[in-house]
């Protein structure tokens, strides 16, 4: 029997859109002889829906679209996701939907509340598990979490089903790839059954879906395959006891990272009403790899550069900056920033009267060119991308309102060897768009003469480790001194850490890339007197 | 038997200040004779502590501190809350801890997981209810939202406790005084005890907690009250089967706002680390109002003024400006922006060539009135306070990185009707401070000639409840339409606040007032094509 994994594109709340392409699924389905058509998890709404399932309209609009994608399932077994309703609780729910009647109804047992994850907040865990026959196949349901839950896989073993079709709508991260097929080889062992598995694909704010939709059979194989990050229909040829023969997963770190920025930036900037976007072009690797990422994903005719530069500004940067401009097709104005800094300085001066230049001046220049960015993107209705890493979110080395500006944020979870790393993958792809003078060149701000990011920042080969150490692995100082790094360096870092949550509660969204991002995956308060070097207490 | 109801100010992560402060309670508690002191939740580490929950060597420091509080209750039984570990899963914990010794350890059971709250995310609940008898006493112990749960009440009565102690964390929003005295009235009759009642006071990022401790009898009569938006050292002599008098919790609606905008101003600044605010001063209300409300917090002589006037602004408005600024004793800087906008025009003429003014220029007026704000923080270290209204703030009725820049949003949560109404209370209380003309004068961003509010938005009486049904009660067009409002106007609003999403992401935290403010407590995709309008589906 054919079992077709739809692994789709949907939006959140975009219920008519959705509904087509469910619908168009099942048809194509059918073309290709599946007997069963498996969604990703919240197929109707989208996920995740965060508070819009606060909303009564929300719900009935979602329960109307799976009557409607119900009647279009004729001579298949559909299983679609959806937020069911009891009128008092609503559940993470699953339609099984036999030639136009919804026969079954499952409600997801395992809700994730950690991470990006607020399932708690809206649903109520379902407590029942679901087989079925269809035809003369056993079927048992789950969906997402549920799978990676030992209890509920050792409750699932009981149900002897055949195979185990789950619903998932699992965001990437780095590594994600391995981790859910080891999940999911481990979950078909110990259940005794094949799983087929359908996850979601697209960019939904913070969060990027990969597919990377699977069938792993009773012995942890995977025998079947999805594409990653890109719309897929996999139609599966289920036989009993049948030996299929294992497939190889296989994507570097390099596609990875590739495929997330790339899929998280273009369905962000489509999803959201944009067709063209801004960037702020400085002559550095962190705009070159925005641009660069851009054009390969919108076209450079869609992407417009602004160099901005200004007193500080070295010739060899702005002539990269324009090179790079050239190389990726994309066009581009230059804006001096020179008389609107004059400006400022001229009508502050009474104020500042007495004061010595500091980082007042410099903060004003990237405050400058965040303005004329905004401006370029009010007249001419591109969205403006940020090109902050996450080094230097990490460390607030940048201006709120100044090169933080902009609608998506798509470094902002690479640490600067990262950056680096990337600028070589995309001059590999893309045949050396990007300058080897702006990968050679030492960092610079050029907010005041010979500046380097090395006079506030400790060297980035120091810094990223110790950012992933604190930011995504919760380390303490000790713990991080221990891991072989000079403990002044690690207070600092640790310091500039924690002062600076103010200005990411104020940063742009970015597409989440490691297993701990900024943003709501990162929940940090901003009044906070908490320094993680310190013993505690009245010691 | 006396029992002390510490409402103290506790700073989230403070460890050193939080301890002594339950120190030097308990000398006090002491010295008044008292027996029990009761402190509020998580007293040690303050709340939320959010995603510090997840740092190993912050639950260790808030252990340690635990130990030394313990040392500090000779002749005392003091109910701290803490943060319990088993090592594997940690829980909001509440100690018992008689003369030096931590007696009994009680976990919290309801775990509030909607709102503002996410302690699902951090902890396990616990599953035992905790009673224990001191001297001739017999205490049960709870922690906030456990007695706003119908079944834990039941299960309190079972215990046969004669007092019940709770220990809160309980956000203030308007309304919330009353609705908790109900809560513990019906709450104190069910379990047939008395209910004492220590909430925790201070500002917290989003939150303000008011205090307003309370012991309410077994009839559910309030017969011990704290004070409300300041710390207390309440000490309630409890007697069995003692007839008490009951005392009348009486607070208006002007005055809890006001005391919730005035503490959560003053401890978002003094816990940052800030002693003076900046303020630009437009000559319109809600300027007006938060120079107004700053200078009654932290003193004129900490509050300074930026009226920055351009081409559009009229004569009236920039002397009103002038005149609040004198009459609320503050220093004020003029900072004419028309010599720095045609530096901009200038600078974007080439790219812009051929466009019509629009939008653009008005945002680039507000955006180097932003920047001039920010030049002044960043030379002076002032925090810039931002004046946006929640009437605004829904609408998007204002400039990213322009009027909303700040480090802290004193009106966010009130919609124009309540900033008008803390006008008159303000000039009230502080006698006439705000030009009656600032009050009278038609709303008006000045960003081009004659233009009003009214030009972009319907009428404010019009708009404010429809923000608030569509905001705070997540009604649908029909649902408001049926309260009598005019479809297209509805719908148009509707639309702008969905649209606007992005902004409010990158908007300055602000202080809860209302049932549910911006921010955590309303968690929008921004990506998301619902609109409440649709029927929804293909039909």
């Amino acid at each position: 029997m054919k079992i077709a994994l739809a692994q789709i594109n949907v939006c959140v709340g975009d219920f008519e859109n959705n509904t087509s392409k469910v619908i168009a699924c099942l048809a194509s389905a059918r073309h290709q002889k599946a007997e069963i058509v498996l969604f990703p998890e919240l197929t109707v709404s989208g996920y995740p829906p965060e508070d819009l399932l606060l909303k009564e309209s929300f719900i009935l609009s979602n329960i109307d679209c799976l009557k409607v994608i119900a009647e279009h399932t004729r001579g298949l077994c559909a299983l679609v996701g959806f937020v069911d309703s009891d009128g008092k609780n609503i559940y993470n729910a699953c339609a099984v939907i036999v030639n136009g009647t919804i026969k079954h109804v499952y409600h997801k047992v395992s809700l994730p509340n950690y991470g990006v994850f607020d399932e708690k907040r809206y649903f109520t865990p379902g407590n029942k598990l679901l087989s079925f026959k269809y035809k003369d196949i056993d079927c048992a349901v789950s969906i997402c979490e549920d799978i990676w839950n030992e209890d509920f896989v050792s409750r699932l073993k009981l149900l002897k089903a055949d195979v185990v079709l789950n619903l998932s709508a699992s965001p990437f991260h780095l590594g994600k790839i391995k981790m859910r097929e080891d999940i999911l080889s481990k979950a078909a062992i110990a259940a005794k059954a094949e799983i087929v598995y359908c996850n979601l694909i697209g960019g939904q704010d913070e969060l990027v879906f990969d597919g990377t939709s699977k069938v792993v059979d009773h012995q942890g194989r995977v025998v079947a395959l999805a594409e990653s990050f890109c719309e897929d229909l996999l139609v599966f040829d289920f036989e009993k006891d049948k030996k299929y023969k294992p497939v190889k997963v296989k994507i570097s770190r390099g596609e990875e990272i590739y495929g997330a920025l790339k899929l998280g930036l273009l369905d962000y900037v489509h999803k959201n009403g944009f067709r063209s976007v801004a960037i702020g072009i400085s002559g550095g690797i962190d705009s070159a790899v925005v641009a660069a990422l851009a054009v390969d994903a919108l076209g450079g005719e869609n992407v417009t550069g602004i160099l901005m530069p200004s007193r500080y500004s070295s010739r060899a940067t702005f002539s990269d900056a324009q090179q790079l401009c050239k190389n990726l097709k994309m066009p581009y104005h230059i804006l001096n920033i020179e008389n609107i800094f004059n400006a400022y300085l001229n009508t502050l001066a009474p104020v500042f009267a007495g004061t010595k230049p500091n980082l007042t001046e410099e903060n004003l220049q990237a405050r400058i060119r965040g303005a004329l960015l905004m401006a370029y993107s009010n007249k001419f209705g591109a969205l403006v991308l940020n090109t902050g890493n996450k080094s230097e979110v990490s460390c607030g080395y940048c201006t709120l309102y100044g090169d933080m500006v902009g609608g998506y944020g798509i470094l902002k979870d690479l640490t600067k060897d990262m950056v680096y790393a990337l600028a070589e993958y995309l001059n590999k792809k893309m045949g050396m768009v990007i300058p080897r003078t702006i990968i050679t060149r030492a960092p610079s701000a050029e907010l005041r003469p010979n500046q380097k990011d090395s006079d506030s920042l400790p060297p980035y080969p120091v810094l990223d480790p110790i950012v992933r150490f604190y930011v995504e692995q919760d380390y303490s100082l000790d713990k991080i001194v221990k891991k072989g790094f000079d403990k002044k360096i690690v207070k600092k870092v640790i310091d500039m850490v924690d002062f600076n949550e103010y200005k990411r509660r104020q940063a742009p969204m970015g597409v989440k890339i490691t297993p701990r991002a900024f943003g709501k995956d990162r929940r940090m308060p901003v009044t906070n007197k908490f320094r993680d070097y310190q013993p505690g207490g009245l010691t």
